[in-house]
C-alpha cells in the first residue's frame, strides 16, 4: 500500500479491492490490453471524415492533392482499427493471436467504404426530399441526427457481417448516445432510408428494411417477447418492412413474422403485431378524446390548481 | 502517393478517392474554409457562460471587475461568431465577400443578449414553479435539460430571424444531441416556457407557442404530412399553442391550422389534429385495459416464461 | 474597460453587464468557488473505472499490484469529491465551513462502494438474462446505456440519501444526457434491475421499485399532477412497482398511491393511474386499427402524394 494514503482511506481501499474477489465479471484484470472506447470513437470520427470528405476537417482540401490526405488517414485508420479488431477477436477467444484475421477483416471492411458512401448518398438524398425544413444537403450532413445514426449503422453493420465481436455494438451505442436513435448493428437496411427527428427510435437486431423507407421519432421495430432469453439467439424476432413504407411517430411494429407490405403507411402510435398487406394505410381508429368544455368547472379547476383527472 | 502507404492499402485509397468523383454533394473540397462544428459549440458555451454569468466559469468572478471579464469574452465571441457567420453566408452564396454583412449580423445578435437573458429568466422561474423536484433555481440552471434546450433555442432563433444559414440548426441539433429535445430554430416561443424531462420532445419549424406553456417528454408539435416535400417550404405546417397551455407526456398535436386555445390542458398520449377551444381539458377517453387476473393461468404463463399475448 | 475592445463592442458589453443587475438568480458572482460540472463528470468517470475495474482503464492491470492503482484512484477521488461536496453544502447554507461534514459524507459514500458494486453485478446479470441480443456481459458493461444509467443512479442515490445537495441531480442529468434515461436520484430501486434500450424512460423522485424489474424505452413512472408545485415537496407523487414486474415500451404509470403488484406485466402504451393486483397482465384493449385497403384509392393517394388523412 502506498504510504501516500492516510489511514481513513486505507480501509476503504482494502474493502474495494476485497470486493474485486466477488462479481468476477465486473473485473478485467490480469488481462492483456482491452478494447478502448476512445479508440472506437476516434475510428468512427475518421471514417465519417473520409465519407463526407471536407465536411468535418478543419483545413481546406484540394482535389489535386487529396490522395495524400486520404492515404495518411486510411493508414492511421487501418492501424488503429486492426488493433481494436484483434483485441475484439481475442476477447471472444483468448487462445490464438488473431493478428492475421484482424488484418484481413480490416482490409475487407475498408474496401467496402466506397459502396457505403454510395448508399449513404441515397440516404442524404432521401432526407432532403422528405423534409421541408431542410435548407440544403449540407445542413443535413452537418447537423441531422438521422444521417449521423445511419452513417454509423452502415459502418457497424459491415463489421457485424464480418463477424467482429463487441465493436459494432460499441459503435451503434455511441451513435445512440449522441442521437437517441438505437439501431442494432445486425439490422439490414435498404437504400434511401430517412429518419426524421429520430429520438427514441429502436430498430432490433433481426429487422429487415427495404428501400425508400421513412421513419419518425419514437418508433419501435421490436420483438414480441424476449422472455425466451438466449434461447432466442439468432431467431428472427423483429419485423420485415418492405420498400416505400412510411412509419409515423410513436408506432410500434413487433414480431419476427410481421411483414409490412410495400407502400404501406403506418399512422402515429399504431401498435402492430400482425402483417399488413401492401399499399394499405393503417391508422389508430378510436383514441376518442374526452373534451371538458364546461367553462365554469374548467375555470374553477384551472384557477384552484386542482388535480387533473385523467379519464382512465 | 506517399511512399509510407504499403501496397495493400494503396488500392483502397485509390478506390476511396475514385468514389469522390461520384455523389458530389458528399464532398467539400477545393472550397475555402468550412463552417466548424467545434467553433459553433465553443460559441454556444461562451454564450451560455455570459448569460448565466458565474455558473459555468471555473474562476470566481467579482462584480467590481466583471466588465473586464465580459469584455474579453464578448471580444472573442464576436470574432469567432462573425467568422462563422461569414462562412455561412458565403456557403449560401459563394459570390461576394459577406464580411460587412457578417459584422452587422453579429452586432445585431450580440445586442439582443440582454433581452434573451430576460426571457430566459422567466423560463428558469417557470421551471422552478412547475417542478416539485427542483430544490432551487441553481439546480435548474446547472442541470435541467429543458433549460439547456430553451437557452440554445432562444439564441439560435435570433440568428434564424437574422437570416443566418446553417448555424441556427447546427446549434439546436447540438442541444438535441445533449438533451433529446428537438426544437427547430424557426419555432416562436413565448416567455415562462417550461419543459419537464423533455426527452423525445419535437417542436417543428413553424410552431408558435404563447406564454406560460408547460410541455412534458415525448410530445410532438408536428406537421400533418410532409409528403409535399419542398413545395411546403415556408408554409405554416405546425400548430399554434396559445398561452397557459399544459401538454402532458406523449401527446401529438399536428397541423398548421391547429390552434390550441388559451388555458387548454392536453392529457397524455392525446393525438390532436383539430383546434381545441380555450380552457378545455382534453384526455384520451377509451384506452381500455384488458386485465388478465386468472391467477392459475397467469401464474402458469409467468412460470413457464411463455409468450406474452398482446391483445391487439 | 480594456482598451482592446473597439467602440462598437463596448456598448454591447455595457448592456450585458447592466443586465446582470436584473434577474439576479441568473448570476453567480462575488461568490466563492462554484461547483464544477467538469469535476462532477470526472468523479463519475473515476467511480465507474473503480466499479468495473479494468474495463475503462487503458493500461492493463495486474491483480497482484491492484491496491496501488486503487489506492491512488481513491485518494484523488476522495480529494475531489470532498471539495465538491463542501461547495454543495456551502451552496445550501453559506454560513459555516462544512469541511468536516464534507469529509464525513465522502467517507460514508466511498465505504458504500463495495455494496454498490454488488448490486450493480445483479443488474449486469439481469441485462444479460433478459436480452437475446447481448453477446456477453462485457458487451453490456462496455456499451449498454441502461447499465450506464443505473450505475450513475445507484451512486447518485447514495449521495442523495446522505443529504448532499445539487451533486446527485447533476450526476443523473449527465447520465440522462448520455443515455436518454432520466432517473431522479431520489428513486429507490431494487436489485436485478434491467432497462432495455431506455431512451425516453422517466423515473420520478419518489418512485419505489422492487427486485427483478424490467423496463423498456419510453416508459414514464410519473406524478399524476404537479400543479401543486412546491406544496408537493416530499409527498410521494410517483408509483410503487413491486418485484418481478415487466413494463413494456411507452407505458405510463402515474400517481403516488398507485401500486403495481408483484409479477405484473404491463403491455406497451398502457396508461395506468390505479393500482394493479399481483400477477395480473395488463394490455391496451382497443387501439383498433383502421385499414384502408381499397387499392385503387390507396394507390391514387400514394401516387398523388396526397395528404395523409389521420382518422381522428
Amino acid at each position: 500500500m502506498s504510504n501516500k494514503i492516510d489511514a481513513p482511506i486505507n480501509d476503504i481501499v482494502t474493502a474495494i479491492v476485497a470486493s474485486y474477489r466477488q462479481d468476477e465479471y465486473l473485473i478485467k484484470v490480469d488481462a492483456k490490453n482491452q478494447i478502448s472506447k476512445e479508440s472506437i470513437i476516434d475510428i468512427l470520427e475518421r471514417l465519417r471524415s473520409l465519407i463526407y470528405i471536407g465536411f468535418f476537417t478543419q483545413k481546406p482540401l484540394k482535389f489535386d492533392s487529396i490522395e495524400y490526405y486520404v492515404g495518411e488517414q486510411v493508414e492511421d485508420l487501418a492501424y488503429n482499427l486492426q488493433k481494436q479488431i484483434r483485441l475484439a477477436l481475442r476477447h471472444r477467444n483468448p487462445e490464438g493471436d488473431w493478428a492475421k484475421e484482424a488484418a484481413w477483416v480490416t482490409r475487407q471492411f475498408l474496401s467496402r467504404l466506397p459502396a457505403i458512401r454510395s448508399i449513404l448518398a441515397t440516404d442524404v438524398e432521401a432526407s432532403y426530399e422528405g423534409d421541408p425544413a431542410a435548407s440544403d444537403k449540407d445542413e443535413i450532413i452537418l447537423s441531422y441526427p438521422g444521417i449521423h445514426a445511419i452513417t454509423v449503422n452502415r459502418l457497424a453493420h459491415e463489421l457485424y457481417l464480418l463477424g467482429v465481436p463487441l465493436i459494432p455494438r460499441m459503435m451503434t451505442e455511441h451513435a445512440h448516445s449522441l442521437t437517441g436513435i438505437d439501431i442494432h448493428p445486425g439490422a439490414t437496411i435498404g437504400h434511401h432510408f430517412f429518419i426524421d427527428h429520430g429520438t427514441g427510435l429502436v430498430i432490433g437486431e433481426t429487422t429487415v428494411i427495404g428501400n425508400y423507407v421513412k421513419i419518425y421519432q419514437g418508433v419501435t421495430l421490436g420483438a414480441l417477447s424476449t422472455r425466451g432469453g438466449h434461447l432466442l439467439d439468432g431467431v428472427k424476432r423483429h419485423p420485415t418492412i418492405e420498400s416505400h413504407v412510411t412509419i409515423y411517430a410513436g408506432a410500434s411494429i413487433l414480431g419476427g413474422s410481421t411483414i409490412i407490405g410495400e407502400g404501406v403507411v403506418i399512422g402515429s402510435n399504431a401498435f402492430i403485431t400482425t402483417s399488413i398487406p401492401e399499399r394499405t394505410k393503417v391508422s389508430v381508429k378510436n383514441t376518442d378524446l374526452r373534451l371538458m368544455t364546461d367553462k365554469s368547472q374548467a375555470d374553477a379547476e384551472f384557477l384552484q390548481d386542482e388535480f387533473w383527472d385523467y379519464s382512465i
